[in-house]
């Protein structure tokens, strides 16, 4: 893989899971992957959540860049 | 929701848990929720944690502003 | 006013306004100095907005750090 | 809104304007709005600007990102 | 002290003094721990000052985060 | 322009305005015009304020560098 | 633990794990634990990972420091 | 070029070079250039690499973000 | 002192001093308020040092901002 | 010094002390000089400390990094 | 070297050149190194750059601070 | 190499040269890859340099992590 001269794209998507920060991640990855070319790797940005009337967390929010090769 | 001019106040604060880092990120709005208005949603600042005498992680410490709207 | 020993604290609020930044910064001034001491300064944190249907700005969001003295 | 898993994806782009920073902020979401996907959100990165022979400020230009769900 | 779940409260503040950096720390972990509840720990932000007539530091500002346990 | 080696200085300064954001940027820009070489852009860094006894906004205080052309 | 000087080294490692972010955190924790003196406390920095070929993550990768006191 | 309202985007891509860190720039600004607008400017982010088996720098990574306008 | 429009200027300075940070802030500050104008204040950025051949610190070195008015 | 090709390391460790800033920086600079090699320079990175039961600082936390050549 | 107080001043420049990097470092110390003191470090900030009609960097621009000490 | 839980260590050493910053990187790689592990990739912090008395680059001095894997 090192050796040849590539070029990547990074793209800054936002998932969302009322279960994890796992799962929110996944949720933007899974969505990323079928718009886009095959994703090779995600950096997490930002970590946040919505609260909900009954004062538990109903919603993680992570903010994430995709990376994938232009080829 | 959007159209009337409103006011949020943000807090910091710090939850602990021995299980998850989403466990803990509830430990802390649960009680900011009970002792300040009612939240709407948190932000993610820092990760932390405590590792006990068998080298496991003991403790998760979840740093994060949380936010409610001032009426 | 310098000289003697003071001590500030600094509260951080979000103000909207469906005019413009200025009008955001001076809704979220206004109702912190109700609730609050009397404040000495603000410092401009984060500048955000919503979008409307018709794809006009509807809304700027201003975080920002409201200052008094504690007395 | 909340409740159901959903993908966001944000776009850095950059508005200018001779009059002001709101203005170089609606330059920018006008034109990605009727490019892109209908717009929900906007945050402003940097402020910068042109200073012009006369030494007054003849353009604003507004880094900002624009967020639009992924559907 | 690890083991049970807590949460934390930080509270930004700004102390200032005549005579030395620690000096101005000092005076806001005072008048916060009169105010709040007892303070546990203190986290250094910015260190600032004013310079008097004669060109001497005539006062340290330090803005720091104090934390408190909410029980 | 782009072609030759050219080098350009970078000077912080702050202007202040009782209007606006952009009043206060025009403020510095002017002022730094004058002392110093014709500028070429701006980057706003810091925006703050003063609160008037009234609880308003009695003036925007603007940091920002300015960039002109070393000859 | 208070009151005596105390010198504590803070190392940056990378765990992966197929599992969770917990997990990840807990792989460095555990590799650090036995190589280097007994570990107080970690900081997480960053989290990233890596996408498999049928666009899962396949990989969590999570950049820490952990801290050990130096005796 | 300045004065009328124009909108330019940024794009985030990554550029390899077995060569320096101007060859793995150029590369990211090649492909950029092909398969999007002309071009502008770019803003170097990252500067990172990979080591090979002999231990010498086997190729240079540049994070950077490219600039073209909408028209 | 707040009402009229006004211009400061930041210059960035570094000062040493053998025996305190205090110390070398205000050499520092003594030094640029004789070749500027009279400073208003300062604002410190980082803190830095030299170590002697005994092991102890030799020199501390404060990289600070002073800001005066432009008249 | 300058001239031929060097190699630096740097080590992150935090001191403490019950008495000042500096104290805490010369604690972790004696700890790191014994077990590493001799130090050319610090970088102080954070100022944290504790509060005591009577709500004074009871200790200053100084995290730095500790610079020495490699040879 | 150390041992005596010292003032030093950084000054924010502008390099710009066809050729690499180190050529538009060379380009800015030149022209500082005459018109200011004789320069003793430098820090890069921020690497940028033009892209040609052709699709090549036509020039790079490197932000670096550039020291000198005040006698 | 993805799959199974690995654990990697980063390092922090700076690496000088009078030649280009490429090669101040490949000095730093060169020595730490010999009294370490085998490096996998570094990622650069901040490029630095000294300047001779003629006015030009006498030294770039770079900083960058390294990183190899703990087995």
């Amino acid at each position: 893989m090192y050796g040849e001269d590539r070029v990547y794209k990074k793209i800054e998507v936002i998932g969302t899971s009322k279960k994890s920060i796992e799962d929110a991640i996944q949720t933007a990855v899974s969505r990323a992957n079928t718009s886009l070319e095959k994703l090779s790797w995600f950096e997490v940005g930002e970590v946040r959540g919505h609260v909900g009337d009954d004062g538990t967390v109903s919603e993680y929010q992570v903010v994430l860049k995709v990376a994938f090769q232009l080829k």
